[in-house]
């Protein structure tokens, strides 16, 4: 895959997996909404801080977000840190109208949370190869990249 | 969710994530095709014995295995161990016709091999609740399942 490709199935998906490990130790996973993002290395996701996964991450941010296309049979998988955040920007960014129903208190409801997932490297997978995405890659890909949500840009 | 729809919804899918600690101690996903389950606590999967996650997995077998429906916004997630096996029983079984262009010396390929994925406990996800599936509960729900290919049985 061309990193051209990598950021297309990352624009036009919807959802991606979190992998990380929780508070018993164990491997865990959770699908996220995830359409946020600055490049190939920074991903904003909107979510409860009351969350069992967030309560992990707060603990251990060391994860891993993944992206999958089950049709055309292309993944990549991303490695780096979950960070939970509250900063205002972001959560304005993020919110979109009806959000009050999972957050009663509007952008300041402090059950409301965003997960900056920052990578530092990847592996992409395709029938036709799968490789390593270096850090340096990401970084010379995201100079020109601005926060964006890639499934508006992708869908409109 | 009951424990029919947690069940429902496996049967019905044909991937799922697999999340597992990797050789440098990285949190790791892998979508793997998944259709053949013994109720909800043995899930078969094919794989080549050559790639990255099963390696990881000869290492450390602790992993999970997150069925999920992004329609639906229902997911399980299982932990458990995922173990590699060669077993001639389990290999026949999932053969497809066609899986020579995967594994070119047929059932006996030395790069064919499955993944025995075995749940202890679950999680499951859906917007009316979520909570935690217990091992009690799975051994008494797999006690009268056989192995099954549920993908087929739920689409023919």
């Amino acid at each position: 895959m061309t990193i051209n490709e990598i950021k297309g199935l990352i624009d036009r998906s919807l959802f991606a997996s979190l992998g990380y490990t929780d508070e018993s130790g164990r491997q865990n996973i959770r699908r996220v909404f995830c359409v946020w993002h600055k490049g190939l290395g920074t991903h904003i996701i909107s979510t409860n801080t009351s969350s069992s996964h967030v309560k992990s991450l707060l603990k251990n941010s060391n994860a891993c977000l993944y992206f999958s296309d089950d049709t055309s049979f292309e993944a990549v998988c991303l490695y780096g840190k979950a960070e939970i955040c509250t900063d205002r920007h972001y959560k304005e960014l993020l919110w979109n109208e009806g959000d009050e129903k999972y957050y009663p208190g509007g952008i300041d409801d402090e059950d409301y949370c965003v997960i900056v997932f920052t990578a530092e490297s990847g592996r992409y997978y395709r029938a036709d190869g799968k490789a390593d995405l270096s850090a340096g890659a990401i970084t010379e890909y995201d100079k020109e990249c601005k926060l964006e949500n890639g499934y508006s840009n992708t869908h409109s």
